[in-house]
């Protein structure tokens, strides 16, 4: 997910909590880092109430590269390289600022957790240095950090899904069959085809969470849930065999062995903070380093979500929902499946939309009018806030108009970004706060065709929570979410997303005896966070909007299942 | 057609010729008047050369009605009511003024010729009365001047076409197997059922030109063009049936009755200026006036028209297609079909959409963003001008949008009010230059698909011809259309479109003894302007259109023919 990201490279440190409540009691404390797209937060909480003492945020100085390192030359488009260096700097900067602003004692602080984008990674030497960072190496694009969203891996992932699915190879029914460019796996195939002699030389290609981790304990773990999600791993069948990958790319057979590290899971403890890094952070060696995870999976125990079929909602630039179920199904078009990746014992769904606050964003940069502009200058609001306002004032349908969230492509359940939006029922009367309306009543009913999905898989969402900055921002969305949905939406009232997230599994990793807890379940149970505010679905928009879903899933089956192919057609 | 309307009652004169030019021959003029939804327009034009000396523009005072005269009860919205004493001093205005600007001679003024928007048409009494004149009928809303986009005759409208329909009437082949709200049978069906009172007490229901032209005369005479399009009258057959009429309503088998006066064609000389006439508008007593005129057929011979398969697209708010042809055939969903009713011996046949510059100026005033608007006004050019600059900019299909023109419905050939807009091929990268080029290739392509309609009638447009005040404002624009329509358009250089067309009647009404013509095709070629301005269509786009055009067309007959009848049920 991406995040708001803060200039600089400066870490932004706040103390969070009432003087008097502060570090009164025995408390004790646990650090969650959040690396984000563009900058990292360090937050400590609580480990009792759930509380966030303070909070610190550090953008990387280097952003994402736009030429390759120490030279002139820009890097293709569809590239996204990182600097490794503002990560690890991130990482001491923000760690140290939060605990000096929280002014809590060095042994009340028991645990770290760490989760970033995933899969974000770098090659290593076998002494555990960057290859970026060697002389070889470092002008070479493919050893640097290459971020999540680095889309040079698209031809790879397409004819990753086309081999195993000719081949019928199993891990398919895990990831919705199709290989998305984002995962690990087309990004090494890329790395092996336009970059053998880096592909040979590395030692071992690491998540950027998993090295920081490394970093901080001086041990090498490996979080098999990146290598569930990104990686085509599972616990039956291990990494796809030597035989596909013999197919895909004859060097690839040894890829196993370019993927070292102990294998741990999320909760466990990765290793102890050495002395070194302890000094550095003002902390106090042994201190638990949870193992590292994934920036959207860490929301769920947030949320205080501590079992299965409750489904959770992060929106923000797109979406991610994550449920966990006991089942293993097949579910058409999802992100993946694996299980103990979030709560233990548990399958862990993924599935998304790959946009919704930015298909908004869009909306209001490009479509609204300079004289709505005026107005919501002239109100003091926002344009969003301006247009759901004058969008709240309409009843379900009443615009005659409907859309096709597919700005950005669809990630599930038709898992092709190669289908664009749509918007239909316009007229001369057409206003802009209606075509708002229907983009965001498009988001919903996409929303409601993925949990659908799942039910054919047999998988329901029992309940249904929402987290994200736009949860907050906009209540008008809420409740036609809860509309549209026709459930209960209950929402996180935690601000620090992720990072409170991480904190969590640190408090799991630290364990009972340093004044943890044993469980991930449990210690969602006590720090997560539901907030106050839920939204109640309103039978008689419920009923509206029942229909007009079936008009959009009528669409979406029609442009997205090979009704009509205009959308790829028009695309080339 | 709408026109751009100046504010007001006074009718603003200009003198258009050079002085040295000014009637210092022994040329002789004509006057067109055109009645346009909220001004009229004369021009005096030279007989030989087409030249326009003069013009006079009257804004109508009362607009369009929004109460019932006289009272404060507000007119239902789809009700278009006009004041009859604002046509007939417009007619007096402009004239008046027209002759004195010109400073031409009365004797040598040779003719007049009319065209008003149709069906517009009022009720009268026995002495040539309007009803809406006398004490019993004047609060009685039907007994109002009615205007063609009066649209309180929906119902009937579709009643008639699906009586029509079931009974297989002869009539239905030449009206593109519909019938239109806005014609003159659903609206006499209206005023049948609504106020049979009044429908009773007509002696005469009038087309509001043929009234002029009785006023200017003294004599009742009726073009049968208005009755061929608006009344499903033709040559061979007559009116409908009284058969049919009976099935329809009973009270409509004396309709005949109600449709007095000599029946005339265009070109005719439907009679001649009375002394009092011609005293009060400084004319010679005796003066030719022509058989009244639709306002958008008479643009034909003014762009130089003067034989069959040459097309005209009149393009303005919406756009009107005329094409005259040897031919009589089936073609779905046009406007209507008659013979004589533009140039002699010719079947003209009328299609049309219903938004064209309208759905510009939507997306202009509900679509750009501030920054555009900023921009335009810093170049000092409309956003029009400025989003055209941009879109030309791109290469056809670029964008990946396509969309579908329909947002005020579709005239043909589909005919069906109740379709909307689409957009489709949308991502977060998309521009408004982009969403705009596509709404002008949307309309470039619904105009394909009726050429197409009737190349399966057998009827090709083997010339295309333009006018309207966009053709000259948005020479992009016009590019588009000739790739296409994969042919060259040659454009009508008349800026006073109707009225100059009405004049060119007027010189063949008068006759070539008094120096006028001898035939409208005549006249079109010494009076007509085709303009120098043409566009070529570019090999290159007319292929990539080619291509595009094919998915428009998927699209239209998915949305327009039954494959999803979402439009109509969304705008239920």
């Amino acid at each position: 997910m991406e995040k708001q990201t803060e200039k600089g490279g400066r870490a932004i440190h706040n103390n969070m909590a009432m003087d008097d409540a502060c570090c009164a009691q025995v408390e004790k404390y646990v650090i969650g880092l959040d690396y984000g797209t563009l900058s990292a937060r360090a937050v400590i909480v609580g480990v009792n109430d759930g509380e966030v003492v303070s909070e610190s945020v550090y953008a990387y100085p280097h952003g994402v590269l736009r030429t390759v390192p120490g030279t002139e030359e820009e890097l293709p488009s569809d590239y996204a390289l990182q600097e490794i260096d503002d990560y690890v700097e991130a990482m001491y900067e923000t760690i140290r600022g939060a605990v000096e602003q929280s002014g809590c004692k060095a042994e009340d602080i028991i645990g770290i957790g760490i989760d970033a984008t995933s899969s974000t990674f770098l090659p290593l030497t076998e002494s555990g240095k960057p290859l970026c960072k060697t002389e070889r190496f470092k002008r070479n694009p493919h050893a640097q950090l290459k971020l999540w969203k680095h889309h040079g891996a698209q031809a790879e992932a397409e004819r990753i899904t086309e081999l195993a699915n000719r081949r019928k190879e199993n891990f398919m029914m895990r990831c919705g069959g199709r290989v998305n460019a984002e995962w690990m796996l087309p990004k090494l195939l890329e790395i092996a085809g336009k970059a053998p002699d880096l592909y040979e030389a590395t030692d071992n290609f690491i998540e950027v969470s998993d090295y920081l981790v490394y970093l901080l304990t001086g041990e090498v773990t490996r979080c098999m849930c990146h290598a569930g999600y990104k990686l085509l791993w599972n616990e039956e069948d291990g990494y796809p065999s030597e035989d596909f990958m013999w197919a895909l790319h004859p060097p690839l057979v040894s890829l196993k062995e370019k993927l070292k590290g102990r294998q741990v899971q999320v909760g466990e403890c990765a290793g102890k903070l050495t002395q070194e890094s302890a000094d550095r952070l003002g902390l106090k060696a042994g201190t638990a380093v949870a193992a590292s995870l994934i920036d959207a999976h860490v929301a769920v125990p947030s949320a205080g979500i501590d079992g299965p079929d409750k489904a959770l909602m992060i929106l923000g630039t797109s979406c991610c929902m994550m449920l966990c179920s006991q089942k293993l199904s097949y579910v058409q078009g999802i992100s993946g499946c694996v299980r103990n990746a979030v709560l233990p014992g548990l399958y862990a769904y993924e599935a998304g939309q790959s946009a919704v606050g930015d298909l908004f964003d869009w909306f209001v940069s490009n479509c609204v009018p300079g004289a709505y502009e005026k107005e919501a200058q002239r109100l003091g609001v926002s344009i969003h806030t301006l247009l759901s306002g004058k969008a709240s004032r309409l009843a379900p349908g009443q615009s005659g108009l409907i859309a096709l969230d597919w700005w950005n492509g669809n990630r599930s359940c038709l898992a092709d970004a190669k289908l664009t939006g749509m918007i239909l029922g316009l007229t001369l009367g057409t206003k802009p706060e209606e075509i708002y309306r229907a983009l965001l009543e498009a988001t919903a009913f996409g929303m409601r065709a993925i949990f659908e999905e799942f039910a054919k898989g047999g998988i329901v969402a029992e309940e249904l929570y929402a987290c994200g900055g736009i949860v907050h921002k906009n209540p008008f969305m809420m409740q036609l979410y809860a509309d549209i949905l026709g459930k209960t939406i209950l929402t996180s009232s935690t601000e620090q997303g992720s990072a409170f997230g991480a904190a969590v599994y640190a408090s799991v990793a630290a364990g009972v005896e340093a004044g943890g807890y044993a469980s991930v379940n449990e210690a969602a149970r006590s720090m997560g966070k539901t907030g106050e505010k839920k939204y109640e679905p309103v039978p008689g928009n419920v009923e509206a909007y029942h229909r007009l879903y079936k008009e959009y899933k009528l669409l979406h089956d029609y442009f997205g299942t090979g009704g009509n192919e205009v959308m790829h057609r028009m695309k080339e």
